[in-house]
């Protein structure tokens, strides 16, 4: 037997003490393992200023523990109580335009006050002392969800104090930050730290390298309060994994760096709010309403595993419609199952839904669990226990192997990006999807990594969006061997977020004989075309001139600039010289596939494969029936041959079927 | 002789004294015999403080009177001196976002400031001593518009500390409060009222109960600021009716409330406006561009007539292009007779326009009248004699007669949707209109009630939006013998916006055995289908999904919960469970029509008919002459049977012409 | 030889010392004669409170100068130090929201503050001080295109301070402004001047006049500002022409009352951005996407012609892709030389580029120059080198001539049409535009005027938007024999802002028998059809019905007062009662240059025409090759008879080609 260890978001503290043992007893019947806890118990933790009431919570976790269940304990720090506030009204976050956002909703403090590290890490050390050593508590998440409801930019006065002190930190002279800064420009110049000012308000843009370091420093301030968390709760709780729960698609801080100093990756799992609000375009979104994106889901999961060096759970995995979307459909039936295979055969450990009951009040009482309001099962309960029967006729899987493609996704270029848009319509988090996208819907296992990860082993590296290249990582690739394609703006900008010395593409120029002579951002109403070969393929958004001794293998056509490399390169690395929408982007990438002797198959369309050591899954995302691509001799462990809409089929059998890769 | 009473509201503080007595005289001349004055002339009447002018008002007073005019005087609220201002900055407005809300236009008080309440109180006392027993002042009008540019509410701290009070009063401890508000959820618990804030400037929304509980408080507060003035009035100015200028689509405060207070209800009919803010798709918007929404006026008299308690005045009646909306078309030529008699028709006794003469300056100075700025006639001028003229062929005319169906506007429930929409997209006026324009598209009589009101004498109520459904009203309902429509959402949350204890739809479940295990909000590029036998209809925006043991008469089609039941009922009630677009609803209301045994029409297309005693009249809001479905042998005192654009038509006969109701 | 003078901007506060030289002498090398320098060297002149560094600017002037180039001095009071903002906080600029915007960018300054301008005349003493009588310097520009980022409008305590005194010297009594503003209207009366506060953050709009002197005051507080400087630098830089680079399409302040106090005007050319955020639709803008509105540019030429009273520069010309707009794309190549040539042709003595070098770092860095970032030519550099080539050419050119058709340009009517738009979607700089545009698409050259300009010696006046006009400048129209074709809203409003005696259109209806008694503004979603003969054309957004003892040369059409007059006049004035697109424009303009004797051109489709002295220029903005309608003897000094996208070609040669004016 094999499939997800599962688990359950629980709050005992909304709930009448009489359904405590009950709950959990269903919980253990229905074959979950774990329950996560209290993440916004403070104010009943210590309902006073040093207050104490830890009965209720004691008892809980005994009531838990004791019927089984594994909990994880939550540091209460995303929602301080009201009393914190009004004692200390200066731990509130200051919005960009100045304003400060009140307590009434959660994460109403700035990362940045020295009051609340304090506070935050008084009220870890007391949860951690109580409960470190108690036997059911077998993990710990901290906070919740850093970056949600855009809290870790704050524009208070301790964020600016702090921003100074960061600069000092980093520039060590004025000189060096008015020459990163430029500020010889627009008569920019300081002669002191203490005259550094936030970047918000400002008349016009600040220097990019001015709000670049505004977005790295905020990110350092969320890495260094989840340290202060990790390091209490290490040294109370030993032998107890440590995580956080990340949200998908937020880059307002290093996820990398963070989870560094965690044991263990999680994320929240939401795919049709991350459908509504996402890449696709409004045809696709109809598409897929019920099922979510067929790839935004994966590449979190495969983003978090590399996030938590091999190790990744789902804290969050909705259950039903949610709340919080601009619109909230359902999920069609038998998604919950998919989505926790998808987790599963995507390297998950754990999967815990949000949550067990339905909330009958407060802001999230739209927001499906397992069961209603009432305490009967919702859909969810039923697909938990039909996941928890499959899971019967697996083998024991080994970790997720390594891919032989890897994506680099690098927080400090998104920075970039977003410091220097040089036009509006480009967002590098769909561009970078797309690319994933292409190489997923060809069969193809791709990887996440960043600068900072080791390229050893992969045969092809993509790159979409590596603004900031760094040097180090480049000379890694090479020595890999590793073959990697870039995409436009690569290595346009220093990590003083300036333009680098011969031009773009600064660092790449070590690998590629070129250089970028001229940028445009286009209005969505214009599209450009590409030749590849006999191909014509659209381009948009954003095209480059490129002077290039390298082998030019796609022309943009038409009398301006015709014949302009749109594709270059050699046999270590190639460079794509605009953005391209997916019908672009597949011959683009099937292409570097083939390049680095990656074997693909024909377009998968709604169907999505990955494996997990022998085996085989397949998800259906599309509203009809289709064949899995499964060998003639194939085993079915889960499901068959014909995928029904939302359907799951896993298989064991080492070649695929049908087209083989060319 | 019949048709309604006509007035005009008319400004002697912008005119030369010189003017008043011809314009008087023509205002009598022309037929009418109501001026509305003075509801913007405090700094006239007083111009520095505790400093009384009323000399011009005395002599405007008595050339008005002396002339046949019967004085409709305003307190002078909606716009207090800037003297007054500048001594007690304190009244001012404050906006959601903080920012305190200057002098220079109107309506710049705060409804919780006490100085302004005192100030409110003094001025309405010194007006209504001066003028309670003047024989030329025959009714009253408080203050003006209230709730016009979003000053219901006020985020000041005079609104905090009021708010805490009315929160001390409903909940009487905090435990209550912490209970309703859900604030186990996400740390938020109280100990005491004066922790509370205004859920404004929130990091993420507040409990949709705290913020319901701000509109009801804002509502409430408005109607105590109206009923001190109306206290003062009834005791010094004695037999003269107290009214005051409603606004269409306003539902920033209980209409019903404040209309308790009242002696009648009177609304500012601007119906060209309405329709470029309204519901309308574009191409209806199109069509309807210079004659209005065919339903959302007649729906306004309907609801004012209710609000009135049968009583209902037309306090301003566009004459014309006016200034505030995002275009200003000209009524097509013809319309203000129209809506005056539309007015009539649905049981107004009096019409007043605004304004006598258009303003050469200020604000307004676009806004037309019935003369020019020089004071030659505009086109209403001569559209308003045509009704004088016209009058002379009605019979006296008895009040309007109780339709044989409701539908239930709840101003609560309109404040549940805004603190929990669960999606955008989703606006319940609209969807309201919608189901009266579905019945009124097929000749049938609406009338709108609250949930206060008895439904007795309704063979079928409507209650597309009951969301707040009170457990009186069903019951009342049920007593009365009356057959009920229910849209989605209805009695899904309970007093303290908290999901009912057995789901919703919580009360109706005494009515109806079924449950509601999910809800759907759905995205503006995906539409549902619904079966109603071999018809497939429309729905979006919203879709639940129902378990039930009553007979299902619909059911949603497609893969995705396919036959599950859109509409379902038994002999004394019926669900809609999801939105649907008009050509989705109209089937679905006729279907009801016929179920409680009211007989309709086909479709009217752009003519609408409504009946007052044995009269029958018919508007014609389209571009081409369409013919009246008047009885063979019909008598006609307006129009004839051949209705030109823009043309009205009544006539004496029983009995409809054309098919009749099946 | 012939040609525009050519120039660039030159930051040597960005480069090393070491790199001046020789980037003197390629400017000499190129033909560049000027260049520009020093706007924004505060802080390098003066990086410390009255410390000041004139070294490296003495150096930077001298090897310049030494090179032969004759330098642009600018006062350096568009960005004012850091130091100084923290010494005198209250210098910022305040947003309509109140907020204090912050250093950090440019133009941080509001124009009233009494501190920021005895700071600025300082400066501006010190520069002219040290250079006024360097023989290199040869000109000066005041500060930097006032009015970019929405900073002529500023809420501080300062404006509102200088606000009222500019209202007490405006307006005499309390009474007559009073009057003006229309105060009776809406309780709004004022007792003194200090009670008037700035028409921000109010409940609802302010009186029109209120805001209409709001603007009127701001930009007044331009031209003060500006007129300082240019005194200083009179009376120490002798003999040296001051001027200031004005911005396309900005109209917050007077341009030509900024003008009078200058030598010549200049301005800043970025076609494309233009294009971007302009007025043509998205089709349109897709076709010119890399040569810009044909018409925009030329426009602006024209205009700032008159606003130098004959001349003017070029001060920054767009080189490449710049960096500001929502899209950034790449002129096509040629286009660079194509806008010299068009500026030379239109009357501009010296075009300058911006800039010489594009920059590494800060803001601007995508914003391409002459040069790369490391030197290297860019596409511009080639460009210019091409037009100094082609100079060589041509015969010297004598200044522009007078063209027989102006069109009116008004600021305070753009302030009307801003504090009353009466609806959305009328953008009156558009509405002028189309006019210019319609004509110049029939090859006949227009001036702009303003109504303080002397229409003596044309034969057509264009009057597209004139809602303030004045009876002053009618009357030298009048005397001085030209046709008027005014546009709807011409003399709907007086100086106060209000609505004339007698109605619209007020001081025209003494050459027009004729008056408007009612207004209309229509959303997008209707059109409206005018009959002008045969032809059915299209009315949009504004209607107006007319009444008139005038020939009516067009009507409208339909059955909404259908043949109400749409065109209408006499011998000497014509009024358009509507806004019409450019389809429904064109025979409208050539109607009326008929009617004036002009002759004019079939449509050109991409081509544009223009002369200067024996020479006719022409220009294709299409995307395909295009026949120059020159005559069969023409003899070509620039390009050839067929033009190449973006081609310019150049003839001698009286008459016209192709089917001649009518």
């Amino acid at each position: 037997m094999s499939g997800p260890a599962l688990g359950v978001c629980y709050y005992p503290e909304q709930w009448d003490e009489s359904l405590w043992a009950e709950d959990a007893a269903r919980m253990v019947a229905l074959g979950l393992t774990w329950v996560r806890i209290a993440e916004f118990a403070w104010a009943r933790i210590e309902p006073a200023p040093g207050r104490f009431d830890w009965g209720w919570l004691d008892r809980a976790v005994e009531v838990l523990g004791s019927a089984g269940l594994k909990v994880i304990l939550c540091t209460p720090t995303a929602a301080p109580p009201k009393w914190l506030v009004d004692l200390h009204p200066d731990i509130l976050p200051v919005a960009a335009d100045g304003t400060v956002r009140k307590f009434g909703a959660r994460r109403h403090y700035c990362f940045s006050s020295p009051r609340y590290r304090e506070e935050a890490a008084r009220i870890t050390r007391a949860v951690a002392e109580r409960y470190g050593r108690n036997p059911h508590v077998q993990a710990w998440q901290t906070d919740n969800e850093y970056g949600d409801h855009d809290t870790v930019h704050s524009y208070s006065p301790a964020a600016l104090a702090a921003f100074r002190d960061w600069l000092r930190a980093r520039y060590g002279t004025i000189g060096a930050l008015n020459r990163a800064w430029g500020t010889s420009f627009w008569s920019m110049a300081y002669s002191d730290f203490g005259q550094i000012e936030l970047p918000n308000n400002l008349v016009e843009e600040p220097s990019p390298t001015h709000r670049v370091d505004f977005l790295r420093f905020s990110s350092d301030q969320v890495r260094s309060f989840n340290r202060a968390q990790v390091g209490i709760i290490r040294r109370l709780s030993p032998g107890r994994p440590v995580t956080h729960n990340y949200m998908n698609q937020n880059t307002d801080f290093d996820h990398f760096a963070v989870g560094e100093d965690l044991d263990l990756a999680s994320w929240d799992v939401y795919p049709l709010g991350g459908l509504v609000h996402g890449r696709l375009p409004e045809a696709m979104k109809a598409r897929y309403l019920r099922t979510g994106d067929p790839d935004q889901t994966a590449f979190n999961h495969d983003l978090y595993r590399a996030v938590g060096r091999g190790r990744v759970w789902v804290m969050e995995q909705q259950p039903g419609p949610v709340n919080w979307a601009v619109a909230n459909p359902a999920p069609r039936d038998g998604m919950v199952r998919l989505w926790t295979w998808l987790a599963f055969a995507h390297g998950c450990e754990m999967v815990s839904y949000f949550r067990w009951r339905q909330a009958p009040f407060a802001q999230e009482q739209y927001h499906t669990g397992l069961l209603h309001p009432d305490s009967t099962p919702d859909q969810a309960f039923h697909e938990v226990a039909a996941v928890v029967a499959e899971a019967q006729a697996l083998p024991p899987l080994p970790p997720r192997a390594q891919a032989r493609v890897a994506l680099v996704l690098d927080y400090p270029s998104r920075w970039a990006g977003q410091a220097l848009p040089q036009g509006q319509g480009c967002n590098p988090a769909h561009v970078a999807l797309d690319w994933y996208a292409a190489a997923r819907r060809h069969g193809v296992e791709v990887d996440i990594i960043g600068q900072h990860s080791d390229p050893e082993g992969y045969d092809l590296i993509l790159a979409p969006d590596l603004i900031m290249a760094d040097a180090g990582f480049l000379g890694r690739v090479k020595a890999a061997g590793a073959k990697i394609l870039f995409g436009p703006r690569s290595g346009s900008k220093t990590a003083e977020m300036q333009t680098p010395e011969g031009l773009a593409p600064g660092p790449l120029r070590a690998m590629l004989d070129m250089r970028v002579s001229r940028v445009e951002s286009l209005p969505g109403y214009h599209a450009e075309t590409v030749m590849l070969g006999n191909l014509a393929l659209p381009a948009h958004r954003w095209r480059e001139t490129v002077e290039t001794r390298e082998e030019v293998l796609a022309t943009f056509a038409g009398d301006h600039r015709g014949g302009s490399p749109a594709l270059l390169g050699n046999d270590r690395a190639r460079y794509l010289a605009a953005l391209m929408p997916p019908e672009g982007l597949l011959p683009v990438i099937t292409g570097a596939l083939d390049w680095a002797g990656v074997a693909w198959q024909p377009d998968l369309g709604d169907i999505r494969l990955t494996r997990r050591g022998e085996v085989t899954f397949a998800f259906n995302y599309g509203p009809d029936p289709a064949t899995a691509p499964a060998p003639a001799g194939a085993r079915f462990l889960i499901g068959g041959r014909v995928l029904p809409p939302a359907g799951v089929a896993a298989w064991e059998g080492s070649e695929r079927a049908g087209p083989e890769a060319r």
